[in-house]
């Protein structure tokens, strides 16, 4: 789906790990976004240290997508523009209320399953960060958490389960439909597949049991839109 | 909203104590639908042994919506009926992607609100059923827990923070609209409010802090429909 070249004035900043690995999660939402709605874009590798001099400097976080004269951060933001910049191409969100449903289903995201996610791979994020990045990433994380990182790390057993258990309800309603959206995928799924590529990017462990019925619905995910995440390695989920 | 009498041919069984008080999350969700649609209706108050005898026969759950002939179990089924047969009220569901996100909003719901609801407030129910349910909802209900009534009766407070704490994603959510459907009442605000009402209308302590915001959110969902909510009692949020 992605066309990188001379054909687009599209340009998606994305953070990218030493070896080329894109693990923004909230970069993924608008990847997937850009691909439902066939809009190609060129694809620039930041790490975190370079988000200060992305255009005119006024942005904090990835993604930042430039498309043409206009400079856009923050996921939803970019969401916003792209349905209303681009009405002939399929909606991210059809009516208000399912806009209003996936704002919960982020909240919950965030707080039940990202935060979880984040504790279990926090160390493996920095160790494949470029070195440019990683005293960045440590004294801001270990801020956040309040510990080393390596303490968080020799604790992530203790949270595998409770990630786990977290994901309970997304199990139960992925057993009524093949995505959280219905039958066809929506902001809700390219939420949660930005989640699991960005934790399965980078894990150490193996995030899910094999058996565990997450895993239709990720490879689903990833075929999607001509295979937007089939090519992948996510050693988190033995991909 | 409700008129009783003999205007209507539209008869909802629901769930109710010894003192009068509907007590079925799952029945809310259909009284604020039938709310939200303009439908009259007559209540049926029946109790846990009463519900084998209802129509044909056929149910084991409220609540049970007779429509002139047609007979309903099952909120969801209730609701999709209720869609499609009246068309030129408001819709529950403007598109299937919202009805999907609503459906996992409940699978969160059931697992991790309404089920410490559930513990905190099972002996509270049981004390305020008829006579003749009370043994009836013993002996399921300490089968489903694996303890006596008493026993979960007396932990209930610390299922109490797990409640508070496992309902963030919807404090998050709330902050950044009226509703959880946005501007206007979806069908996750009917399930949420069903529930509160519910466990509000018994708890014999209180489930919030007094600070807690979700009281706006409840207060707004009491006062839709005229009212519909608005003269229960609900000493489980001191009102």
């Amino acid at each position: 789906m992605r066309l990188i070249g001379p054909m687009t004035n599209r340009r998606l900043f994305e953070l990218v790990t030493d070896d080329g690995c894109s693990i923004s999660p909230y970069a993924w939402r608008t990847k997937f976004a850009l691909a439902l709605k066939g809009l190609d874009y060129e694809t620039c590798a930041v790490g975190f240290t370079d988000i200060p001099a992305i255009g005119s400097g006024a942005f904090s976080s990835v993604p930042v997508l430039q498309d043409g004269e206009q400079w856009l951060g923050d996921s939803w933001v970019i969401a916003a523009y792209l349905d209303d910049a681009f009405p002939d191409s399929p909606r991210l969100f059809s009516c208000p209320a399912e806009r209003a449903m996936v704002l919960f289903f982020e909240k919950w995201i965030a707080s039940e399953v990202i935060s979880q996610m984040f504790r279990i791979c926090v160390f493996d994020i920095h160790n494949r960060l470029r070195a440019a990045d990683r005293a960045y990433f440590r004294r801001t994380r270990e801020a956040r958490l309040g510990q080393p990182l390596e303490a968080v790390h020799a604790e992530r057993d203790r949270y595998l389960p409770i990630l786990r258990q977290h994901l309970q309800p997304m199990r139960l309603a992925l057993r009524q439909s093949h995505f959280l959206g219905g039958d066809a995928p929506n902001y809700a799924d390219f939420i949660a597949a930005g989640a699991f590529i960005w934790a399965g990017s980078v894990a150490s462990l193996k995030l899910l049991e094999a058996d565990d019925p997450l895993f239709e619905w990720l490879g689903r995910c990833l075929d999607l839109y001509d295979g937007v995440g089939s090519s992948l390695s996510l050693p988190g989920f033995g991909l």
